[in-house]
Protein backbone atom coordinates (compact mmCIF):
# COMPACT_ATOMS: atom_id res chain seq x y z
CA UNK A 1 0.00 0.00 0.00
CA UNK A 2 1.13 3.43 -1.09
CA UNK A 3 0.52 7.03 -0.54
CA UNK A 4 2.01 9.76 -1.62
CA UNK A 5 0.53 13.33 -1.18
CA UNK A 6 2.21 17.10 -0.66
CA UNK A 7 1.49 19.60 2.20
CA UNK A 8 2.47 22.60 3.02
CA UNK A 9 4.07 24.15 6.42
CA UNK A 10 2.65 27.92 7.28
CA UNK A 11 5.29 30.56 6.92
CA UNK A 12 7.08 30.96 9.77
CA UNK A 13 9.82 32.92 11.83
CA UNK A 14 13.36 32.05 11.40
CA UNK A 15 14.55 29.00 14.40
CA UNK A 16 13.24 25.53 15.04
CA UNK A 17 9.88 25.16 15.36
CA UNK A 18 7.68 22.03 16.45
CA UNK A 19 5.42 20.92 13.55
CA UNK A 20 4.18 17.56 14.38
CA UNK A 21 0.61 18.21 14.71
CA UNK A 22 0.78 20.54 11.75
CA UNK A 23 2.14 17.65 9.78
CA UNK A 24 0.00 14.91 11.48
CA UNK A 25 -3.51 16.66 10.92
CA UNK A 26 -2.68 17.10 6.93
CA UNK A 27 -2.81 12.93 7.17
CA UNK A 28 -5.21 10.89 8.28
CA UNK A 29 -4.69 8.56 6.15
CA UNK A 30 -1.76 7.48 8.46
CA UNK A 31 -4.50 5.51 10.51
CA UNK A 32 -4.82 3.29 7.60
CA UNK A 33 -1.38 1.71 8.22
CA UNK A 34 -0.78 -0.97 10.34
CA UNK A 35 2.94 -1.44 10.08
CA UNK A 36 4.95 0.94 7.54
CA UNK A 37 7.12 3.58 7.05
CA UNK A 38 6.27 7.37 6.28
CA UNK A 39 8.89 9.33 4.16
CA UNK A 40 8.88 12.88 4.43
CA UNK A 41 10.67 15.18 1.91
CA UNK A 42 11.16 18.99 2.10
CA UNK A 43 11.71 20.20 -1.06
CA UNK A 44 13.54 23.43 -0.39
CA UNK A 45 17.15 23.92 0.17
CA UNK A 46 17.14 26.50 2.52
CA UNK A 47 15.31 24.81 5.41
CA UNK A 48 15.64 21.28 7.23
CA UNK A 49 14.08 18.90 9.10
CA UNK A 50 14.84 17.35 12.51
CA UNK A 51 13.45 14.61 15.16
CA UNK A 52 14.22 16.31 18.58
CA UNK A 53 12.76 17.21 22.12
CA UNK A 54 8.82 17.68 21.78
CA UNK A 55 8.40 19.80 25.55
CA UNK A 56 10.97 22.27 26.50
CA UNK A 57 10.86 25.61 23.94
CA UNK A 58 14.11 26.23 25.24
CA UNK A 59 15.62 23.57 23.37
CA UNK A 60 14.23 25.00 20.44
CA UNK A 61 15.73 28.22 21.24
CA UNK A 62 18.77 27.06 21.80
CA UNK A 63 19.14 25.31 18.44
CA UNK A 64 18.49 28.49 16.93
CA UNK A 65 21.51 29.98 18.53
CA UNK A 66 23.64 27.41 18.44
CA UNK A 67 23.05 26.79 15.21
CA UNK A 68 23.46 30.56 14.10
CA UNK A 69 26.88 30.57 15.79
CA UNK A 70 28.46 26.93 14.44
CA UNK A 71 27.37 28.72 10.77
CA UNK A 72 27.67 32.53 10.98
CA UNK A 73 26.69 34.72 8.10
CA UNK A 74 29.28 36.88 6.62
CA UNK A 75 31.90 34.77 6.37
CA UNK A 76 34.65 36.50 4.42
CA UNK A 77 35.62 33.55 2.60
CA UNK A 78 31.50 33.24 1.30
CA UNK A 79 31.16 33.37 -2.48
CA UNK A 80 27.46 33.11 -3.15
CA UNK A 81 26.58 36.41 -1.53
CA UNK A 82 23.67 37.61 -3.73
CA UNK A 83 20.49 36.24 -2.38
CA UNK A 84 21.27 37.41 1.66
CA UNK A 85 23.43 37.04 4.03
CA UNK A 86 20.78 34.47 5.09
CA UNK A 87 21.33 32.71 2.44
CA UNK A 88 24.75 31.01 2.32
CA UNK A 89 24.10 29.81 5.91
CA UNK A 90 20.99 28.45 5.11
CA UNK A 91 22.14 26.21 2.48
CA UNK A 92 24.85 24.89 4.92
CA UNK A 93 22.48 24.41 7.88
CA UNK A 94 19.68 22.65 5.65
CA UNK A 95 22.98 19.80 4.75
CA UNK A 96 23.51 19.72 8.46
CA UNK A 97 20.53 18.98 9.49
CA UNK A 98 19.04 16.60 6.45
CA UNK A 99 16.07 17.83 3.82
CA UNK A 100 13.99 14.57 4.93
CA UNK A 101 12.97 12.07 7.76
CA UNK A 102 12.11 8.19 7.67
CA UNK A 103 10.00 7.48 10.58
CA UNK A 104 8.39 4.32 11.44
CA UNK A 105 4.56 3.89 11.45
CA UNK A 106 3.14 1.06 13.77
CA UNK A 107 -0.54 0.87 14.32
CA UNK A 108 -1.71 3.87 12.64
CA UNK A 109 0.57 6.41 14.44
CA UNK A 110 4.32 6.97 14.36
CA UNK A 111 6.41 5.26 16.33
CA UNK A 112 8.60 8.40 17.56
CA UNK A 113 9.93 8.38 21.09
CA UNK A 114 7.14 10.13 23.65
CA UNK A 115 9.98 13.28 23.77
CA UNK A 116 10.25 13.33 20.19
CA UNK A 117 8.97 15.24 17.98
CA UNK A 118 9.47 16.87 14.26
CA UNK A 119 10.85 20.28 13.92
CA UNK A 120 10.72 22.14 10.85
CA UNK A 121 14.11 24.30 10.87
CA UNK A 122 13.70 27.33 9.31
CA UNK A 123 16.96 28.82 8.14
CA UNK A 124 15.74 31.93 5.88
CA UNK A 125 14.70 35.40 7.68
CA UNK A 126 11.57 35.39 5.40
CA UNK A 127 11.53 31.72 4.17
CA UNK A 128 7.51 31.28 3.63
CA UNK A 129 5.47 28.24 3.51
CA UNK A 130 7.50 25.04 2.96
CA UNK A 131 6.40 22.48 0.60
CA UNK A 132 6.30 18.62 2.58
CA UNK A 133 5.80 15.35 -0.15
CA UNK A 134 4.64 13.19 1.91
CA UNK A 135 5.69 9.05 0.81
CA UNK A 136 3.40 6.07 2.66
CA UNK A 137 4.68 2.85 2.35
CA UNK A 138 2.97 -0.38 4.79
CA UNK A 139 0.07 -2.63 5.28
CA UNK B 1 7.59 -8.46 3.12
CA UNK B 2 7.19 -6.06 6.72
CA UNK B 3 8.71 -6.84 10.23
CA UNK B 4 9.00 -4.78 12.95
CA UNK B 5 10.68 -4.99 16.14
CA UNK B 6 11.67 -3.32 19.40
CA UNK B 7 15.75 -3.68 20.43
CA UNK B 8 17.82 -2.62 23.25
CA UNK B 9 21.34 -1.74 23.28
CA UNK B 10 22.63 -1.66 26.52
CA UNK B 11 23.84 0.84 28.46
CA UNK B 12 27.06 2.39 27.31
CA UNK B 13 29.81 5.16 28.56
CA UNK B 14 29.29 8.38 26.43
CA UNK B 15 31.43 8.23 22.92
CA UNK B 16 30.73 6.58 20.03
CA UNK B 17 30.18 2.82 20.01
CA UNK B 18 30.53 0.29 17.35
CA UNK B 19 26.90 -1.64 17.63
CA UNK B 20 26.84 -3.75 14.27
CA UNK B 21 26.72 -7.00 15.73
CA UNK B 22 25.05 -6.28 18.80
CA UNK B 23 21.92 -4.89 16.36
CA UNK B 24 22.24 -8.02 13.91
CA UNK B 25 22.60 -10.76 16.72
CA UNK B 26 18.68 -9.67 17.44
CA UNK B 27 17.15 -9.33 14.21
CA UNK B 28 18.12 -13.12 13.04
CA UNK B 29 14.82 -12.41 10.83
CA UNK B 30 17.61 -10.53 8.14
CA UNK B 31 18.25 -13.82 6.54
CA UNK B 32 14.93 -14.07 5.08
CA UNK B 33 14.69 -10.89 2.95
CA UNK B 34 16.81 -11.32 -0.24
CA UNK B 35 16.62 -7.53 -1.47
CA UNK B 36 15.39 -5.10 0.96
CA UNK B 37 15.65 -1.99 3.48
CA UNK B 38 16.22 -1.85 7.20
CA UNK B 39 15.32 1.31 8.40
CA UNK B 40 16.54 1.57 12.52
CA UNK B 41 14.76 4.66 14.53
CA UNK B 42 16.64 5.66 17.95
CA UNK B 43 13.53 6.31 20.22
CA UNK B 44 15.74 9.27 22.22
CA UNK B 45 16.55 12.79 21.60
CA UNK B 46 20.38 12.52 23.41
CA UNK B 47 21.67 9.43 21.71
CA UNK B 48 22.05 9.19 17.89
CA UNK B 49 23.09 6.78 15.25
CA UNK B 50 25.65 6.85 12.10
CA UNK B 51 27.68 4.98 9.75
CA UNK B 52 31.46 5.14 9.78
CA UNK B 53 34.51 2.82 10.04
CA UNK B 54 34.67 -0.25 11.96
CA UNK B 55 37.82 -0.92 12.32
CA UNK B 56 40.11 1.53 14.22
CA UNK B 57 39.02 2.53 17.44
CA UNK B 58 40.70 5.76 17.42
CA UNK B 59 38.21 6.70 14.83
CA UNK B 60 35.58 6.44 17.17
CA UNK B 61 37.39 8.22 20.37
CA UNK B 62 38.30 11.33 17.73
CA UNK B 63 34.65 11.31 17.00
CA UNK B 64 34.07 11.65 20.85
CA UNK B 65 36.87 14.49 20.97
CA UNK B 66 35.38 16.50 18.52
CA UNK B 67 31.59 16.45 18.57
CA UNK B 68 32.41 17.51 22.45
CA UNK B 69 34.68 20.15 21.24
CA UNK B 70 32.46 21.47 18.28
CA UNK B 71 29.71 21.63 20.16
CA UNK B 72 30.94 22.22 23.92
CA UNK B 73 28.72 22.15 27.47
CA UNK B 74 27.89 25.35 29.21
CA UNK B 75 27.44 27.82 26.55
CA UNK B 76 26.41 30.92 28.50
CA UNK B 77 23.63 31.50 25.93
CA UNK B 78 22.04 28.39 26.73
CA UNK B 79 18.71 28.30 27.75
CA UNK B 80 17.93 25.08 28.22
CA UNK B 81 19.67 23.83 31.87
CA UNK B 82 17.64 21.82 34.18
CA UNK B 83 18.78 18.41 33.14
CA UNK B 84 22.76 19.11 33.75
CA UNK B 85 25.44 20.11 31.29
CA UNK B 86 25.80 17.54 29.06
CA UNK B 87 21.88 17.70 28.14
CA UNK B 88 21.65 20.13 25.80
CA UNK B 89 24.72 19.39 23.67
CA UNK B 90 23.37 15.66 23.35
CA UNK B 91 20.50 17.51 21.68
CA UNK B 92 22.34 19.00 19.44
CA UNK B 93 24.38 16.31 18.93
CA UNK B 94 21.81 14.54 18.34
CA UNK B 95 20.21 16.26 15.69
CA UNK B 96 23.31 16.79 13.78
CA UNK B 97 24.13 12.95 13.83
CA UNK B 98 20.70 12.08 12.92
CA UNK B 99 18.82 9.50 14.96
CA UNK B 100 17.94 6.43 12.11
CA UNK B 101 19.08 4.76 9.67
CA UNK B 102 18.08 3.19 6.51
CA UNK B 103 20.30 0.46 5.05
CA UNK B 104 19.94 -1.87 2.30
CA UNK B 105 19.59 -5.26 2.11
CA UNK B 106 21.21 -7.56 -0.33
CA UNK B 107 21.12 -11.38 0.21
CA UNK B 108 20.26 -11.64 3.57
CA UNK B 109 22.58 -9.54 4.99
CA UNK B 110 23.47 -5.46 5.12
CA UNK B 111 24.77 -4.28 2.05
CA UNK B 112 27.52 -2.03 3.96
CA UNK B 113 30.76 -1.36 2.52
CA UNK B 114 33.20 -3.45 4.02
CA UNK B 115 34.91 -0.68 6.25
CA UNK B 116 31.60 0.35 7.13
CA UNK B 117 29.98 -0.21 10.67
CA UNK B 118 26.74 1.28 13.15
CA UNK B 119 27.78 3.55 15.63
CA UNK B 120 25.91 3.88 18.78
CA UNK B 121 26.37 7.82 19.29
CA UNK B 122 25.89 8.29 23.27
CA UNK B 123 25.64 11.63 24.16
CA UNK B 124 24.78 11.57 27.75
CA UNK B 125 26.59 10.92 30.58
CA UNK B 126 24.74 8.29 31.93
CA UNK B 127 21.98 7.68 29.10
CA UNK B 128 21.01 4.14 30.13
CA UNK B 129 19.97 1.71 27.94
CA UNK B 130 18.97 2.68 24.43
CA UNK B 131 15.81 1.23 22.54
CA UNK B 132 15.68 1.07 18.53
CA UNK B 133 13.07 -0.12 16.68
CA UNK B 134 13.25 -1.76 13.72
CA UNK B 135 11.30 -1.54 10.67
CA UNK B 136 12.09 -4.37 7.89
CA UNK B 137 10.84 -4.48 4.21
CA UNK B 138 11.53 -6.59 0.97
CA UNK B 139 11.12 -9.79 -0.58
CA UNK C 1 8.17 -3.99 -7.17
CA UNK C 2 11.92 -3.76 -6.03
CA UNK C 3 15.11 -2.74 -8.10
CA UNK C 4 18.67 -2.99 -6.40
CA UNK C 5 21.60 -1.99 -8.69
CA UNK C 6 25.14 -0.99 -7.83
CA UNK C 7 26.89 1.84 -9.58
CA UNK C 8 30.14 3.83 -9.43
CA UNK C 9 30.72 7.61 -9.69
CA UNK C 10 33.53 9.01 -11.65
CA UNK C 11 36.57 10.17 -9.51
CA UNK C 12 36.34 13.70 -8.45
CA UNK C 13 38.56 16.25 -6.48
CA UNK C 14 37.81 16.84 -3.11
CA UNK C 15 34.78 19.22 -2.98
CA UNK C 16 31.50 19.06 -3.69
CA UNK C 17 30.42 18.04 -6.86
CA UNK C 18 26.51 17.87 -8.39
CA UNK C 19 25.99 14.09 -9.40
CA UNK C 20 21.98 13.90 -9.88
CA UNK C 21 22.81 13.34 -14.03
CA UNK C 22 25.30 10.83 -13.93
CA UNK C 23 23.09 8.68 -11.25
CA UNK C 24 20.23 9.30 -13.54
CA UNK C 25 22.07 8.22 -16.63
CA UNK C 26 22.79 4.90 -15.00
CA UNK C 27 19.33 4.20 -13.64
CA UNK C 28 16.88 4.15 -16.97
CA UNK C 29 14.59 2.11 -14.72
CA UNK C 30 13.23 4.85 -12.69
CA UNK C 31 10.74 5.61 -15.19
CA UNK C 32 8.81 2.29 -14.34
CA UNK C 33 8.04 3.33 -10.83
CA UNK C 34 5.02 5.73 -10.74
CA UNK C 35 5.19 5.84 -6.67
CA UNK C 36 8.21 5.07 -4.48
CA UNK C 37 11.30 5.52 -3.14
CA UNK C 38 15.06 5.73 -4.02
CA UNK C 39 17.84 4.65 -1.94
CA UNK C 40 20.56 5.50 -2.56
CA UNK C 41 23.47 4.49 -0.48
CA UNK C 42 27.24 4.90 0.04
CA UNK C 43 29.60 2.40 0.63
CA UNK C 44 32.21 4.43 1.99
CA UNK C 45 33.47 5.96 5.16
CA UNK C 46 35.18 8.98 4.04
CA UNK C 47 32.75 10.42 1.48
CA UNK C 48 29.48 11.52 1.51
CA UNK C 49 25.83 12.30 0.06
CA UNK C 50 23.38 15.35 0.66
CA UNK C 51 20.94 17.06 -1.42
CA UNK C 52 21.25 20.98 -1.93
CA UNK C 53 21.31 24.31 -4.63
CA UNK C 54 21.93 22.81 -7.58
CA UNK C 55 21.92 26.01 -9.97
CA UNK C 56 25.05 28.36 -8.72
CA UNK C 57 28.35 26.63 -8.35
CA UNK C 58 29.47 29.31 -5.89
CA UNK C 59 27.05 27.28 -3.05
CA UNK C 60 29.50 24.42 -4.01
CA UNK C 61 32.68 26.32 -3.17
CA UNK C 62 31.60 27.64 -0.16
CA UNK C 63 30.30 23.98 1.22
CA UNK C 64 33.82 22.73 0.50
CA UNK C 65 35.12 26.25 2.20
CA UNK C 66 33.01 25.66 5.24
CA UNK C 67 33.72 22.05 5.81
CA UNK C 68 37.11 21.75 6.05
CA UNK C 69 37.02 25.06 8.71
CA UNK C 70 34.35 23.54 10.88
CA UNK C 71 36.56 20.41 10.88
CA UNK C 72 40.23 21.06 10.56
CA UNK C 73 42.79 18.68 9.46
CA UNK C 74 45.57 18.01 11.86
CA UNK C 75 43.91 19.17 15.04
CA UNK C 76 46.63 18.31 17.96
CA UNK C 77 43.91 15.81 19.59
CA UNK C 78 43.23 13.44 16.55
CA UNK C 79 44.54 10.04 17.31
CA UNK C 80 44.05 8.46 14.20
CA UNK C 81 46.50 9.60 11.38
CA UNK C 82 48.00 6.61 9.97
CA UNK C 83 45.97 7.59 6.21
CA UNK C 84 47.00 11.11 6.18
CA UNK C 85 46.05 14.57 7.71
CA UNK C 86 42.75 14.21 5.48
CA UNK C 87 41.65 11.07 6.36
CA UNK C 88 39.91 11.65 9.91
CA UNK C 89 37.96 15.39 9.48
CA UNK C 90 36.83 13.31 6.11
CA UNK C 91 35.26 10.15 8.67
CA UNK C 92 33.72 13.00 10.35
CA UNK C 93 32.52 15.19 7.49
CA UNK C 94 30.97 11.57 6.43
CA UNK C 95 29.39 11.51 9.75
CA UNK C 96 28.06 14.99 9.67
CA UNK C 97 26.58 14.79 6.35
CA UNK C 98 25.14 10.85 6.06
CA UNK C 99 26.45 8.08 3.63
CA UNK C 100 22.90 7.82 2.23
CA UNK C 101 20.00 9.44 0.78
CA UNK C 102 16.10 8.34 0.41
CA UNK C 103 14.04 10.56 -2.44
CA UNK C 104 10.56 10.22 -3.32
CA UNK C 105 9.56 8.93 -7.08
CA UNK C 106 6.41 10.46 -8.86
CA UNK C 107 5.53 9.56 -12.28
CA UNK C 108 9.06 8.15 -12.73
CA UNK C 109 10.96 10.98 -11.76
CA UNK C 110 12.90 12.02 -8.82
CA UNK C 111 10.47 14.15 -7.35
CA UNK C 112 12.84 16.62 -5.53
CA UNK C 113 12.05 20.67 -5.68
CA UNK C 114 13.46 22.61 -8.41
CA UNK C 115 16.87 23.84 -6.79
CA UNK C 116 17.66 20.65 -5.67
CA UNK C 117 20.68 18.48 -6.82
CA UNK C 118 22.22 15.50 -4.94
CA UNK C 119 25.39 15.99 -4.28
CA UNK C 120 28.80 13.71 -4.17
CA UNK C 121 30.81 15.13 -0.92
CA UNK C 122 34.48 14.22 -1.74
CA UNK C 123 36.47 14.47 1.56
CA UNK C 124 39.67 12.86 0.77
CA UNK C 125 42.45 14.66 -1.74
CA UNK C 126 42.56 11.52 -3.42
CA UNK C 127 39.36 9.44 -3.26
CA UNK C 128 39.29 7.88 -6.55
CA UNK C 129 35.85 6.00 -7.80
CA UNK C 130 32.46 5.95 -5.18
CA UNK C 131 30.64 2.79 -4.99
CA UNK C 132 27.03 3.55 -4.57
CA UNK C 133 24.05 0.80 -4.17
CA UNK C 134 19.96 1.64 -5.57
CA UNK C 135 17.95 -0.22 -3.91
CA UNK C 136 14.21 1.16 -5.76
CA UNK C 137 10.62 0.25 -4.28
CA UNK C 138 7.11 1.30 -5.71
CA UNK C 139 4.85 0.58 -8.03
Amino acid sequence: MWLQKEIHLKARARGFHLVSDEILRQLPELQDFNIGLLNIFMQHTSASLTINENAAPDVRADFESYFSRAIPENEPYFLHRDEGPDDMPAHLKASVLGCSLTIPISNGRLAMGIWQGIYLCEHRNHGGSRRLLLTLQGE
